[in-house]
């Protein structure tokens, strides 16, 4: 057995050497789809609603140096997505060119979003992200949020995940805590 | 060759999968340095200074779940640095129980710590990070690297990186680039 | 003409000085009505809504040195509020020792408050005031208002006043413009 | 003097009546210098700087509808201030057509320049003001100040004053308190 992980410690890092060949010519695809993140305060009526994404000001905030290509295919709260709008994001992440994908969504039902990529799309590293607050209301997560997909998306093998509070968690293995407002996972593996 | 490829992905599965069980109950060990990051503005003297870490007040911003252990080693601006600071950094490493670290440090000597790390400490992740702007003058690139650095370190093999503008580098492949700000790659790899 | 405007001037200025010596001592009664200005953002639910105000965070931000007294008489958003809600509002600025008085509003049926505490009271300054962006969103224009309110109210002859904008506008000669979300004359003295 | 003081207080309000009218279409005239309120942090080299003022966003964020004219005369540390500063200073205010000016300086030497202009400036309403805290720093008091001076601005009498801390000084009866930060009198009136 110590054989065997220090033999798979030799691939990880022929693995890890060989991809960040192919990293620096990489770009990430970035679908938005709306959620809190993107959330905005209209003083004229006093409602949350969506204008723009504010996608690229969070990238330039950061310093990203990453090429990332972002396209906003939606903008609505996740509490209204539906099955056709899923199906949406199912073709984009399937037709792009990119084989890693961030999605920023809405954290109610991003967990039934995930698992509706994950039937479809095998051979793709695709990251979830959001926000519990809006990015406007200056306390956002969304920043911290955003640094942790773009890390886990470029590192992480093909799959659906979640990177939220931190943490990254496999489609089939998370759930959000409504009373908490936190992510975590359904069952220890 | 491809046959190599599946079989490393398959291996790199296991060990993702395997990891995961360690990461549960996985403490990050974070050590403060100082640098930018955690500058503040003296509005009696209108000179930057170092108070306090703002380190849990980013990890509580970001809704951050995981277990990490927070110590400040030193406050200094990274011009300041000497291989006295370093060597302390480096023991500090060495005498954690925590086989995964974060040092917040400033940028500008940022790649000569993570060497002096990499020639004492090979079988820990460690990974540096630190900020353009102090996370107390509002536009802060600092949460973003927080959240990158935290994803990084979770994933990344054995070895010493620098986590900045939503990349991850080598030790041995990092410099700032003192007209952009950025940091970059010394030669492709 | 000229005679009694240079009249004007030495009795306007004769009353400043006076009313420098009593300004010392002043305290400055605060009644908290709720609005805008102190609305946050429910991250479990998505709302917005009320908790404490913030008054006290915006005065030490402002480095204010002035004596206020704040008291909370309720928290609720300005279009739910009905008569029984003003009488409480007139009692209290009646009650209060107090000659000039802030209070802070939404904006919506500001104004409607302006005029039943006119109808009522007399023999004081009050000044209302409010705020289109909450107080926690960042961008909020509260800081600005609250500045103007307390510089208004120290000096202005007794009335009811409504200060948005940067101006002042008496109870009488006032509106929303529900178009711009700006506070207008409703006609030229 | 009871007699008189109701005569005043009739003759106040009548000023004020006059007043309005004029204020209608008052230009108010803002002359930048530099100070901490338009200071920058160079994330290049660390060090703070002055680019350009902010003061046009801070009237925007303010939602500030009133006449304002910026004319940008320096941007320099008040601790840089020289005669030949203060003079070109002075002859602006007497230059120009407005009668109510507001001038954002550094608060060091702030009285200093208040001074100098009391001595050649008779006629018109000077307000001084600033911040403590640089406004690109998000804490900034520098808001509330400007909601505060334009307020004071509108409606004190001829004179050079200084508007801080919620509160308005003669030029002739202030000073800096270099321990707490905060601007004093020199004596009770």
């Amino acid at each position: 057995m110590d054989r065997l992980l220090k033999h798979v410690d030799v691939l990880l890092k022929v693995t890890f050497i060989n991809r960040k060949v192919m990293d620096e010519d990489m770009t990430i695809k970035i679908f938005v789809t709306g959620g809190t993140f993107d959330k905005e305060y209209n003083e004229l009526t006093g409602e949350l609603y969506f204008k723009d994404t504010h996608l690229s000001e969070l990238l330039a905030l950061g310093r990203c140096t990453l090429k990332v290509d972002i396209t906003t295919l939606m903008m609505i709260d996740s509490l209204d997505m539906t099955e056709e709008h899923r199906e949406i994001i199912a073709e984009s992440c399937i037709k792009a060119k990119e084989n890693r994908i961030i999605i920023t969504h809405g954290t109610d039902t991003m967990v039934d979003t995930a698992r509706a990529l994950a039937e479809k799309i095998k051979d793709k590293t695709i990251v979830l992200t959001g926000a519990m607050i809006p990015y406007k209301f200056g306390s956002s997560d969304g920043l911290f949020n955003l640094g942790s997909a773009l890390s886990f998306v470029q590192i992480l093998p093909s799959g659906v995940y979640i990177a939220m509070n931190g943490r990254y968690f496999n489609w089939d293995n998370c759930r959000k805590n409504k009373k908490t407002g936190r992510f975590e996972k359904v069952r220890e593996d």
